[in-house]
């Protein structure tokens, strides 16, 4: 069947390492990236496990701090490299509309991260009820100021505001996010490159990659299907050759079908929903969510928690992203990335 | 389960019936529309087959030509009502590039379609070894023209020209293909609504409907991930809420896959490479296969079969497309149903 089966051809190369600059490509081709010293070639679930039946008791827990440190000293390197060679820095761009508490904490760990490598940033607050046509000014300005090589609209935006027309405002050779639909369409096409991949997948194929876990020919199970995350993980897992499915609210038994896969990408939003009977042993689990929880125990009255239920996961599967601490921090080392690559162009740097 | 679940949201709502105009939506809102007499409301496969472990003996065949007929009908009547109206005609223009028997006869099909309902033509054929900019001054030419609206550049290409490069300089809103990246990723994305959606996905999810299938939440396997038929499917059985997974050359076992499948999709190129134990019982098969295969008793030399293997899956499922007779016609009128949406945006004709 395998003969059969590959005479379908193999148009269309691993996306990932083909449209990051070097520095930023699979560990596989440039050992010297950081990679955890204890993980050689993941032994996937398929096999072993269910071969013997037995349960792993120390699941390896996939930190992004390291691997978002790594990118972030390579980041500020080129940065410095750059500033040297032609006298120019990156900038990033912000829109922020009106007051949200998560919005601005975001935006802060953003400007942060950028002040760390050398990104020069610009924050534009307007009020919540801006007008659409004031917000597609300030997108439009960026979009013609030639420092400005990356733009990020804060999302959500207030109702009134129609989000698909600011996003589709924003020039796509700034789109930081990887979220205008010029973007999007480049990376479901296969053979195609799109200019920038949104973040939060790349974090995740980022996070597979230097942990050593095989995504070709796997069965890989995405739940959820936002644009920021759900949905262009999937397109991205796809690139990278797995076998995806994506699940969502109208799924029927969701945990039927990720008890099949062998890496399982969660973009929920809802904690712990993803328990161990979803899980098979072995699997791979990387977790997107990012919920509040109370905690009385904790001095801001909440924790943030991810989709899986951890205490059981880790008794489960072979390896797993802990939140906080997993993707997120790798999630904005991608964004310092996009705009470094975005820079670069715009200068014709390489 | 269901009540968490749920609490996701159902952003996006389903997109097909959205974004066609309104007499070639769903079969549910408008019961005027043909369909097959005797398929009350569809079981699907899970439950009574595998609950009484029998099979048919007889599945519903799926023909594509009532509902081409129809859908063909519908188009001849409103280029009628808009020439009464406004004056005007759609029209459509071909670019063809060498010769190549199958492109040739794919035309050919198209011109007589366009002919019947009464849709202008021009067609465009360049030597072999046209050079690029020659192609794209063609393209740019259609592109400006106003009684065009809808553009065809028939793959594929001769392999000196960028597929890529040209299908860029298509004007999405030309795009009756709908293989435009902006129109790709607006396809992708939840909530969005693109100019164009591929005819042959377009075709596969109106089969769908008009037999009276249920689609969401629905398993759905898309067996191949081409732009024109797998990809494009897999995005828009996504947008009409079916749990979909996609397979392709790297996938291992699919046949594990596609056994879990209430709606299975094709879109291979090898003939009979789907076999009956690929098929879980009462499957529903949508085969876009189009395979040449010598056969000595046809007048031509060959006859035209799918990619499943038609005698064993009647035995299995529910339902399935025949080949040739089943996507096939659809797939064209759904290009004629295009052209006419781009012709009616063009001059604002409701």
């Amino acid at each position: 069947m395998v003969g059969f089966w590959h005479r379908l051809g193999t148009k269309g190369k691993a996306l990932y390492s083909a449209t990051l600059s070097p520095p930023f490509s699979s560990p596989l081709t440039l050992p010297h990236i950081w990679v955890p010293t204890q993980t050689p070639n993941r032994p996937l679930s398929s096999g072993f496990h269910r071969a013997t039946g037995q349960t792993r008791s120390a699941a390896e827990i996939m930190s992004g701090k390291p691997i978002a440190k790594d990118i972030k000293l390579r980041v500020a390197a080129e940065i410095s490299r750059m500033k040297a060679a032609i006298g120019r820095l990156p900038g990033l761009a912000m829109v922020l509309v009106g007051y949200r508490e998560d919005s601005h904490a975001y935006v802060h760990i953003k400007l942060k991260a950028c002040n760390e490598v050398g990104i020069e940033t610009s924050i534009v607050q307007l009020p919540q009820d801006c007008t659409q046509d004031r917000l597609i000014d300030v997108v439009s300005s960026f979009n013609s100021n030639p420092s400005v090589h990356g733009i990020i609209v804060q999302l959500p935006l207030p109702e009134h505001l129609d989000e698909e027309t600011i996003i589709n405002f924003v020039s796509p050779e700034k789109d930081v996010d990887g979220f205008h639909p010029l973007n999007m369409g480049n990376l479901a096409l296969r053979g195609r490159e799109p200019l920038f991949i949104p973040c939060a997948p790349k974090a995740c194929i980022e996070l597979l990659l230097r942990y050593r876990v095989e995504i070709i020919g796997k069965n890989a199970v995405v739940i959820g299907r936002s644009k920021i995350a759900g949905l262009s993980t999937s397109l991205l897992l796809q690139r990278h050759h797995a076998t995806v499915s994506t699940l969502h609210s109208f799924t029927n038994n969701p945990e039927q079908i990720t008890r099949r896969a062998d890496i399982i990408v969660s973009d929920v939003g809802i904690p712990n929903i993803v328990r161990c009977d979803w899980l098979m042993p072995g699997a791979v689990v990387v977790d997107m969510g990012t919920n509040s929880v109370k905690d009385p125990n904790s001095p801001r009255g909440f924790r943030t928690t991810g989709d899986v239920c951890y205490e059981e996961a880790i008794k489960v599967v072979s390896a797993i992203t802990p939140v906080p601490g997993g993707v997120g921090p790798v999630v904005i080392s991608m964004l310092l990335s996009n705009t470094l690559d975005s820079a670069k162009r715009a200068y014709g740097f390489t």
